[in-house]
């Protein structure tokens, strides 16, 4: 039993934008290794377009290396119908994945620049995305920029609330609340999640922070005391839009696991994930990527207190 | 005016552990420039034994350089007795710093380790430094190890409560609380920051979080939300000890200045600092010591978010 919801974003938001293919036989044991250490929801791959995104162009190979694990759920990022398309074909080859996320932006200007679609358009392909993947996945919903744009500024919660709700209409309950650029803080943080929380009852919120501003576990602490208790991370904080002024410029990497496992059980909560092997698959994911990431206790060890 | 009072240590405790020996008119120029943004307190260097850290053996010169300014501390730490008649002579000499910290650590193995005598020991250093500096210099303690140890693992907090005591009783009512390897929690600091503000209403307290687990903002936030208002940081999160295992290891850097500004202002908390040069002054931190240093606004720039 565990008291939180964590999703490992290494292998999708994390390999993203990095522009060494990574082997698929090293994203297996990658994803292998995070499923051995208790991750319940594991982001695997994308179905992006190959040709835009030449990182997941092997995405049903890794799915088909992959282990199925009851309570296990393998979660893939889906841009249109023809992705939807490629995920029901690997899934009836016996290669598919459990969850396929669907993203809005909250903004216009977000949307144009990162899903190529105004808002208007984005929802019709997230309605197609619907109607072909219902039945057949779990469908998850993102809604981008959801605490400030770098394009338009602040961010009208009724936008917001008007979004969820529309994920809600399409049958989706499962609802991503991202600070794509770190632009939340405590205080915005705390007042949306307390808020949905409150207005939407049947549906699970997840929080995704960026750490562009060093305030990723700021946030998930002030998301955790807000009633939150599902939480997307990637090993050493890899991830996160590239460094180039379009997406808001500048390091915009994700809230790092090991770090934000090691706040929670510090602080009395149970994460379900084995200590003991968070290091060194934390070194082994810099490993892979062949620099130093962003993970502080990759560096000075698990806090040795614990409440 | 300003809602909190921050203290730079970039040029002291960023610096003590820098084997380059930053020339004397640099550290002049970059203090300089601290005191331009609006910092108010402002460590300028240390009277440590110039053997021991050679980076500080030019105190005397650096602070011939400092302009005075009316309601600005410059502050060195001072480590013995010897070390107050150095700064006394440099005051009567026209140098003076306005301010000496003195430090404990709370348990006798980082005391041993740190300060080079057992904690009974140093706190007969204590009081010589006290006796040699009252009346000339504003006084402030500093209790390290003050949330855990690396070697003794959890710290009572009347340990911690009987420090406070002992410093109050030889006059010194600025008093810092050290998270020095960061195990403190959210959880861990708001109870103790509470604690010490209800039960010592005379005096004021500080909270010096090292970012070691990533956990400086987390703490700062919590100890903001405790009633804290002062706040010891470092640009680029430059300084703590060095990553040596008898300190605890790994990562120790400092709260990075920029970021900890960056998300009270976005939080719509008044720092007095001039933000349109707090990120050239972090640059200008990473050029010194020619290398990029931990500041996450430095890449993403400012929260354009105000609340």
């Amino acid at each position: 039993m565990s008291d939180v919801v964590l999703c490992e974003c290494f292998a999708r938001d994390g390999l993203q934008h990095e522009t060494h293919l990574v082997p698929t036989g090293e994203k297996v044991r990658l994803l292998e290794a995070f499923l051995g250490l208790g991750f319940t929801r594991i982001e695997a791959t994308s179905y992006a377009n190959p040709q835009v995104i030449p990182q997941f162009q092997d995405a049903a190979a890794v799915l088909r290396g992959l282990p199925r694990r009851a309570g296990v759920s393998w979660i893939a990022t889906c841009p249109n119908v023809r992705g939807v398309e490629r995920a029901r074909a690997d899934q009836i080859a016996g290669a598919g994945v459990d969850e396929l996320s669907l993203l809005v932006s909250a903004t216009d200007a977000h949307s144009e620049r990162n899903l190529k679609r105004d808002r208007s358009a984005q929802w019709t392909n997230v309605e197609g995305m619907v109607a072909a993947g219902a039945g057949h996945f779990a469908l998850s919903g993102v809604i981008s920029v959801a605490f400030g744009c770098p394009f338009e500024g602040a961010v009208d919660p009724a936008v917001v609330h008007r979004d969820i709700e529309r994920f809600a209409s399409l049958g989706v309950t499962r609802v991503t609340l991202a600070d794509t650029v770190g632009m939340a803080t405590p205080t915005t943080t705390r007042a949306m999640f307390q808020r949905v929380i409150r207005d939407y009852p049947g549906l699970t919120f997840v929080a995704h922070s960026h750490d562009s501003r060093g305030t990723g576990l700021v946030n998930y602490v002030a998301a955790l005391e807000a009633g939150i208790r599902c939480f997307d991370t990637s090993f050493g904080g890899a991830g996160g839009h590239p460094a180039t002024i379009e997406y808001g410029g500048g390091y915009t990497g994700n809230v790092a696991t090991e770090d934000w496992i090691d706040l929670l059980e510090s602080m009395g909560m149970r994460t379900g994930i084995a200590l003991d092997q968070l290091i060194p698959v934390a070194r082994s994911c810099e490993t892979l990527l062949g620099r130093e990431l962003d993970g502080r206790v990759t560096r000075s060890g698990l806090n040795p207190l614990k409440q």
